[in-house]
């Protein structure tokens, strides 16, 4: 058998955390809350189809030669200016890796940090593909719960106390992916104290961190890092283009090296071309701009999304109050599985689809939630699939209730 | 200390196979036939802006958005028809998957096989880049020589009696990295019955595969086939430009969804826009028309560097005799390690760089031998050069000798 000289961490016996997630319905009357993709009406196509023309002008045949394995120094230098001015990390180009999507730095800095058994915590639920990423690295997982202002501290502190040889912690602290959560500034402070004083790294990944629908973004949790103990994580794909695949890193000192030790290892560099039309695009254009016009409209869905939960669905269900990024989270009474309701009934009779809540919790322990993105849909269409979607989860509530 | 956080796999004991390949000489007589980059004055760069913008133009926002793992499919049809036409591999697009440079494909295989620990067989000397890749998950390597027509398979096959464990084979068949070998046909076959008969399989990296300067490209290892135990992976970086960071693999059955699955946790997904100018491209231009440019121009560099080793260098070295690809490997005598004579000797004083061959073997336990590359220079540099190391190297020579 073939399958036999497969490495354990493909072991068919256990689905990756990315599988199963986007399930087809070709209905023409579906509609989709699942896919967490931005929204490609508001793409800055045109400019940046001339900022691919002028970088290519510009620079010529050393363009397209092979270059270093941080990445374009002039996007890194802007990227630095950015978190500085938005996240009041002091930071430079030389600790800045550009990445293929965050999805490669938060796969990066698992490499570099993990060995098979070794001990991570994360929030939970939290975003699928970076456990889909650790899972490469057959971590052990520890599971802290989220509260209304980010991640339980407390409940951090017991378990760092019971698991001394916690490594890694991974957080998504602005507008997280799946609940919509975002970390109090307070929190943020504590968090890297008690990094600093239980020894480990945090892995702060925020690529939802520009789009907040009622205030400025908040200093990052790296802007608080004394010791370089943070690996600030974001991504261009949420507040410019996905097909960029262009993410980012800001890291320090010896776990800078280690990082830039295993990307030079697994593909020597990425995307020249693509970083160059972005700096290009970076002098010609205001992403500040770009971003304010993305936002007007993520928050008008946003609001639509909320209307329609508070409207159409029972009061048997809770949901989280995201303040930006693309998500709602929604909590079924726990007998119902959004996994079983999806396919039973949500696609096949409200042809509607949703992300159900098991995969983003390391033990898959947890059935009975599901993840909601309002950014790909119009308020009008949005309002319509939440109508049938409320319907769908009112007749599930009524089949598990008892009939007064 | 932050440092004890750190995966063993960036044990900082140990330098990583690609750390100090490049050493820079800043002297404006410096030659150098160290980085294996293609010719950039040969890169077609009008032709690839037009393609940007066309790819642009034809598919508008949607380009942008998330896209699929395995990459654009028109791409991955032509890819999949070229290996077909050229190296006799009968395959489809939905066995093509598109990588970051062939350097992601040789990780994605090693991390989709093997634990730590696993035993992995390669031809040395081998490619820097694969062995880096290869580290990142703590394999037991064996040693396989190579022959004038590639690898020794009488030493393969003792190797495999004794280590009846072994999992993977890695090979360069064509215009070999670093020597400029290639494996005859009749190799190619016996090492196919080899990997059936005692279970292994068998990563092909094939990046120089059309730039042959004597012949057509030979059938590949994968075009014999017959059990699905081959990957094939080559690239666009040295037939087209490597800053297009687009390579590719050819692999079948649950092989590829292994494969798919930890490229999905790795980065989702790679360089849509890219990939679609490369398809527009490859419509509006031809490139074996392009690549029979390259050889034009190789061939004769090739050629400068064979001269200048015949008529420069001392008698008791000994050198392949490449007919196509980027490299001459060099073997001096036992008693000269070319790392050190490079530091000391022919940087300072010939200001000509190469890469010494140690990294180039997975035990580190050769020193006399080094790597040429000579697509960057002109004939009329490249003589310069080789006159200038030939003379280093006659001096090393002699200073280990006893005068007669």
């Amino acid at each position: 058998m073939l399958n036999d000289l497969f490495a354990q961490r493909v072991n068919p016996d256990v689905p990756s955390a990315l599988s199963g997630l986007f399930p087809q319905d070709t209905d023409p009357r579906a509609i989709s809350f699942a896919a967490g993709s931005p929204n490609e009406s508001l793409f800055p196509v045109a400019a940046m189809q001339t900022a691919f023309d002028t970088a290519i002008a510009q620079t010529g045949a050393h363009l397209f030669q092979y270059q270093t394995a941080q990445g374009n120094p002039d996007l890194r230098a802007k990227l630095a200016a950015r978190i500085g001015k938005w996240g009041q990390v002091a930071t430079t180009a030389d600790n800045v890796v550009l990445t293929v999507g965050g999805q490669q730095a938060i796969e990066l800095v698992a490499k570099a940090l993990l060995n098979v058994g070794d001990e991570v915590a994360v929030e939970v639920p939290t975003y699928v593909g970076a456990l889909a990423a650790f899972d490469l690295y057959q971590p052990t997982y520890h599971a802290v719960p989220l509260q209304a202002d980010g991640l339980d501290l407390d409940r951090l502190e017991e378990t760092l106390k019971r698991h001394p040889r916690i490594k890694l912690l991974y957080t998504v602290p602005d507008y997280h992916n799946p609940t919509g959560i975002t970390m109090s500034v307070a929190k943020r402070r504590e968090l890297v104290a008690l990094a600093n004083r239980y020894d480990f790294i945090i892995l702060e990944d925020s690529p939802y961190r520009d789009l907040g629908y009622e205030h400025a973004p908040l200093p990052a949790i790296k802007s608080f890092d004394t010791e370089g103990r943070v690996v600030f994580v974001s991504s261009l794909s949420k507040i410019l283009m996905p097909g960029l695949r262009t993410g980012w890193l800001v890291a320090d000192g010896d776990l800078l090296a280690a990082i830039m030790r295993v990307r030079l290892a697994s593909d020597l560099e990425t995307g020249n071309v693509v970083h160059a039309a972005i700096d290009a695009y970076l002098d010609a254009n205001d992403l500040d701009a770009h971003i304010a016009a993305l936002k007007t409209s993520y928050r008008e869905q946003c609001a639509a999304m909320v209307h329609a939960l508070a409207a159409y669905f029972p009061d048997d269900i809770s949901y989280t109050q995201p303040a930006g990024g693309f998500f709602y989270w929604v909590t079924l009474p726990k007998e119902i599985d959004a996994a079983a309701l999806l396919e039973n009934t949500v696609i096949p009779q409200a042809h509607v689809s949703y992300v159900p809540g098991t995969n983003f919790y390391p033990d898959r322990d947890v059935h009975n939630s599901l993840r909601l993105c309002f950014t790909g849909l119009t308020p009008a269409v949005i309002d319509a699939g939440m109508h049938r979607l409320g319907d769908a989860v009112k007749g599930a509530v009524r089949g598990v209730k008892p009939v007064v």
